[in-house]
């Protein structure tokens, strides 16, 4: 009692959030969460429950009904794509590139899956007719995965051409648009996308904390007719879909005040618009990409697929990586990403998303590493 | 598009929470949600998390290490709780006396375990000598698990005798005190529970989104020697008690808000002192229950082992049940829980937590029945 009674008031630093997410939040969706609580099942509640859907589905470019936001972050939304749709023993064929594809099987391993990797380098992105050809030679495949914009290497993969060909075959499209939701753009319907999941703290500019998910009706029609019982109660969508839709059934307490601030994210997100958005994005990464080459820096991923909002940037030679990372934070107040695995130490991750997208803040940024440089 | 522009400004309506969850919070916890988030491995997040796990030691009574509070709401920690111990084929021991022992047997069922159901009418304890006795029959079992404030019943569930018992046995003690942490006393380590669970939305004040967890040395130890992976990838202890503990190993990114929230709600519980906070309850479950027996209400659950924080009260002879709630929340701001299951439309269940276990609310909540009633 006595330690825990040493512990003083909250008074975090102002930080720009230059790194892999989260990304800094609009002030709108601050005052959001500090509006008092409702309860889960106040009728007031509800309707906002069907706006978040409604602006869930413009974002996403979508018609699906199962269209909403999961109460845990980004990877548990990876977990509620692969656990309600994968039982075991099924074929899952997955893009490597990268952290997130190795997390994706390391997930549906856990399901009881048959992983089947579908490999390219770190930096590089999975060529559509490859990872079609792997579903052509597992042609009972439950699920085909891969991340749209992987965040371990900037890279941003062609969706397309893959969602097209699996539209014609029993196997569902599973995307990982954990970075790029919000940020470029995406159309899960138009892509003949099956399973999509996202998180708040990237180009949303939520805190973290929710993970927007929609499944397609493909997808919702295997949710009837697994055999086994989803192993994961908590992301169970039977039956969070029988709150989340009209017989309101109990499930489990939503996250309220997550949720007032993801609903006032998505008025600023349509405030703003969806294209403007997208250039705003593209600009400051441009911007930014110019600067660090004027540097002296790489470029990880590889050209013609490297996205906006997260440059992976191969550090100068006889650059010092943490201990100039870490004045950057305390001194500049500036938070960028270190490389993960193999990259660690060689690359950096600088994320330019949501409300961080911004010319002052790559400014900042440039300057603060001429400073420090010098 | 066009529908999400239609959505307006977030305007709730002001109420008095006397659900069974979530509860009023307080307004220095609402300053801590609102403010600016930094990064989940910046080194002042990092001693935020430190100072969390501190004072949830000391709120759960214990010393354990692995405490912490897990990214997801209170149905998440009892996952986390079974997923992390529970192989297929094990035996688990569950009380049930209510909604949420049967949700432990679901849960635990997923984790593909042998299910012993040791069961009580609803709105009476399991007698501890009863549930000694089931291990006593199954003495392989790897789990006995309780609700220690079972929610949909108001019946508070003795745990010591258990406690003790289980001990001197291989069997883990797993309780539920999401109701009951920061409410009623709860002594982790002199009880000798060995996994333990609870949540933010109900005495501690805070809106829903986290699952405090803690985990005695004899349960980490069961962590260690699985021969199976915890089939839940966010939920596996092993990886995110690297990132909690000295490691600082990345698993998913932290929900940096409600964790500054959780921080201030501890602060605000030490700064009135676990004693008091307990009698406050205390005080304000039996006013009401007096009053509520004065308007000819009844008390559904057994004498002496009902809890102060949620009163199950039967509601007396030709009361519109759903009429008269929907009043309640509509003219006065009051919202109320039903009863769940077979006890819809029978009983009302009554919460008393955290900021909400005030004399005045309970005040409010008399003088509107006695006008309804009239």
């Amino acid at each position: 009692m006595s330690t825990a009674k040493r512990v003083g008031e909250l008074n975090p630093p102002e930080r720009i959030l230059m790194g892999p997410g989260p990304s800094n939040v609009h002030w709108r969706v601050y005052r959001a969460l500090s509006t008092p609580v409702i309860g889960h099942l106040d009728p007031n509640f509800l309707s906002i429950m069907d706006e978040i859907s409604e602006m869930l589905r413009a974002l996403f470019k979508t018609q699906n009904r199962l269209t909403i936001p999961m109460s845990g972050t980004g990877s548990l939304g990876m977990e509620t794509c692969f656990v309600n749709v994968v039982e075991p023993g099924d074929e899952v064929v997955i893009g490597v590139n990268g952290v997130f594809g190795e997390r994706m099987c390391d997930v549906a391993s856990r399901c009881g899956a048959e992983v089947i990797r579908v490999e390219a380098p770190w930096g590089r992105k999975i060529e559509p007719d490859i990872a079609i050809e792997a579903v052509k030679e597992h042609p009972r495949a439950k699920v085909m995965a891969v991340v749209h914009a992987e965040t371990s290497t900037g890279v941003m993969q062609p969706l397309r051409e893959i969602g097209e060909y699996l539209s014609g075959t029993e196997t569902l499209f599973l995307v990982d648009a954990v970075t790029s939701l919000a940020g470029i753009d995406l159309r899960v319907d138009e892509w003949r996308i099956d399973l999509c999941y996202s998180a708040t703290q990237k180009c949303l500019s939520v805190p973290p904390g929710l993970a927007p998910v929609t499944l397609s009706e493909k997808a919702v029609r295997m949710l009837g007719v697994r055999k086994s019982k989803v192993q994961s109660w908590y992301l169970d969508l039977n039956m969070i879909g029988r709150y989340w839709g009209k017989e309101r059934v109990y499930h489990h307490t939503a996250p309220i005040s997550m949720l007032f601030g993801l609903r006032e994210a998505l008025r600023v997100i349509f405030d703003e618009g969806l294209e403007r958005r997208f250039a705003r994005h593209l600009e400051a990464g441009d911007y930014l990409k110019e600067g660090l080459l004027g540097l002296g820096w790489g470029l990880f991923a590889e050209e013609g697929a490297r996205l906006p909002m997260l440059t992976a940037a191969t550090v100068p030679a006889g650059f010092d990586d943490a201990g100039i990372r870490g004045r950057l934070l305390g001194d500049y107040g500036i938070e960028v990403g270190a490389g993960l695995g193999a990259t660690k130490g060689k690359i950096w991750r600088i994320g330019l998303m949501g409300e961080t997208a911004r010319r002052h803040n790559v400014d900042a940024l440039l300057s603060a590493l001429r400073e420090l440089r010098d």
